[in-house]
């Protein structure tokens, strides 16, 4: 892995995105989010993410310059119709409004629908933490789980995440997706040549298996059986079927039809802890939180108990402070793009 | 079981509820919760909780008569104090007041503290869901879970609900604790003296057990490891740490410390669907997903597959046509309550 300073990569991916028609502020707006994936260490939802987002944007299958509207339905509530536009645009755009609407009335409520893939969710989080909004993020996405007890996929792996800030120190950040592992960890596995743990995904009859290629014809298995099958459910009638959005089925597939719309949607909720009393007030209890958690005795010494999201946290103050950790390989990729264009 | 008609259930329960000193009004809002709980067959979480509330109140636990508290913090975000009121009381005011704000703002979220075991999940969503709310329903617990890695219990099994109404049908109702099993299906398996299932708890060391005496002794493991664990702590955040209730190990345990408050929080978001649309609008979505999920071929296919809440929604039909199904030994008890109160 190569560093390569905040600005300086952000500068970067959002002119290889601007080489693929978005305009500069669409493009830097995209950037930001992915540059967070990267800080976080969420590799496979980083820069990396151009390329695959660039290849669908010049085979028309997202619109780079999308007429978002906004639509506010009640005081606290407002929808956001992304008009195909890349995920994280439309992601962004949808972020700003909660914040601007969670500052006035307390709470915020954003769907956004006519979307695509919108990367990682923790940054959106993140950003909102920073003004001191607790959130609960998450997306639809494409199929890749069947329902407990069917064999065909009928859901995606939703992702989503829940934050709280802490205003003297970091946010608790869960950022999660409901399979036991992550589709693109099987498609890590795939590319070195590496089987699979059992417990991961089926093959396409739903049959266990430990061949990642197997496993990516297949499905993913939800954690915890019935219960994360109710969990990706609700993240879809979330995003999915209240922002108007596609859902289920209805979700085209990138891989399949990579031309088309996928007809994504997400969902914004966020808490305006200003609301709820002084930042010391906050600080002290998250502190606290936290405390409790790192003095559990151990099962094993060597790993101590830890916090949702110190981990990615602890990357992102590295990345601050050394520069982002990025693949050679995507930043060559990222400057040959901005070349080809120059 | 015996079958007994709602409206007589509930007055029962009422009476029995009042023979602790709640007030009419209390007791009924609270043997509404209760009733409900039977009918959609959570017999653990329904009216065989009067005897182990009534516990509470005879040795002063639960306060009978709580002045309970409602601060508007900004026009859709709320805080009720529960002055140590028995917990569905406290959940019901706080539902009352989510429903009324987000009638108004389109979006309500109400932090519930000074609360006690609210009883099910579901009948809150379900109440909402008749008026058109969407919810998003959770409250911490006392401890049963260790954190991840951790081998002392430091968090609740903390129980959740996601709810999406169907103007012409069942609403998606999805009610669920974050551990692999609920505590009380272990209670079950000791008094009937059976081993519970590898997987389901450890020990008190952290080591896997089939004891349900060991288990109750141990904790409750959370569903995907690290990800149910995660899940888990942000419900402990949005119910006890925002609402400014107790959190993690701040919480009494109600078995060791009975005469304690308790000292739980409860989270309510809602969202008024009939801004989003029209009814026809959503009940045609709402078909349409319990469609797309009904015609899944089924691994096995004399187990369908099924849409969350569809076995408790036929059960409370079921519980409607020709009565509450009830334990005799529960009836009694609450018979006895009355008698001797008259």
């Amino acid at each position: 892995m190569e560093r390569i300073d905040q600005a300086a990569l952000t500068t970067l991916a959002t002119k290889a995105l601007m080489s693929f028609g978005l305009k500069e502020e669409d493009a830097a707006l995209t950037a930001q989010i992915l540059v967070l994936g990267d800080m976080f260490g969420l590799h496979t939802h980083g820069v990396s993410r151009v390329q695959s987002y660039g290849e669908r944007l010049e085979i028309g299958g997202i619109n780079p310059n999308p007429n978002i509207k906004v639509q506010r339905l009640a005081s606290a509530l407002c929808r956001v119709e992304g008009d195909n536009g890349i995920g994280p645009l439309v992601g962004q755009r949808s972020l700003q409004q909660a914040m601007q609407i969670a500052e006035e009335s307390g709470v915020a409520v954003v769907l956004a629908n006519g979307s695509n893939h919108f990367g990682p969710v923790a940054p959106y989080c993140h950003i909102a933490a920073q003004s001191g909004f607790a959130s609960f993020i998450c997306s639809n996405a494409s199929l890749t789980i069947a329902p407990w007890g069917g064999k065909q996929t009928r859901l995606g792996n939703s992702p989503m995440a829940i934050c709280v800030p802490n205003p003297e120190g970091d946010p608790f950040l869960l950022d999660m997706a409901l399979s036991v592992a992550a589709r693109a960890k099987i498609r890590q596995a795939l590319k070195k040549g590496e089987s699979i743990p059992e417990g991961w995904a089926t093959d396409r009859e739903g049959r266990p298996t430990t061949d990642p290629k197997a496993a990516l014809d297949g499905f993913l298995l939800a954690i915890g059986g019935h219960k994360g099958y109710g969990l990706a459910l609700a993240i879809d009638l979330l995003a999915g079927l209240l922002s108007n959005a596609s859902y289920l089925t209805h979700v085209k597939s990138w891989s399949d039809e990579p031309d088309q719309p996928s007809g994504l949607g997400h969902f914004f909720l966020l808490i305006d802890t200003k609301r709820l009393g002084t930042p010391q007030w906050l600080a002290q209890k998250m502190k606290d939180f936290a405390q409790i958690l790192h003095d559990t005795p151990a099962a094993d010494p060597a790993n101590p108990v830890l916090v949702p999201g110190e981990i990615e946290l602890s990357r992102y103050h590295q990345a601050c402070a050394q520069g982002v950790a990025v693949d050679p390989l995507v930043l060559a990729y990222l400057n040959e793009r901005v070349q080809k264009c120059n």
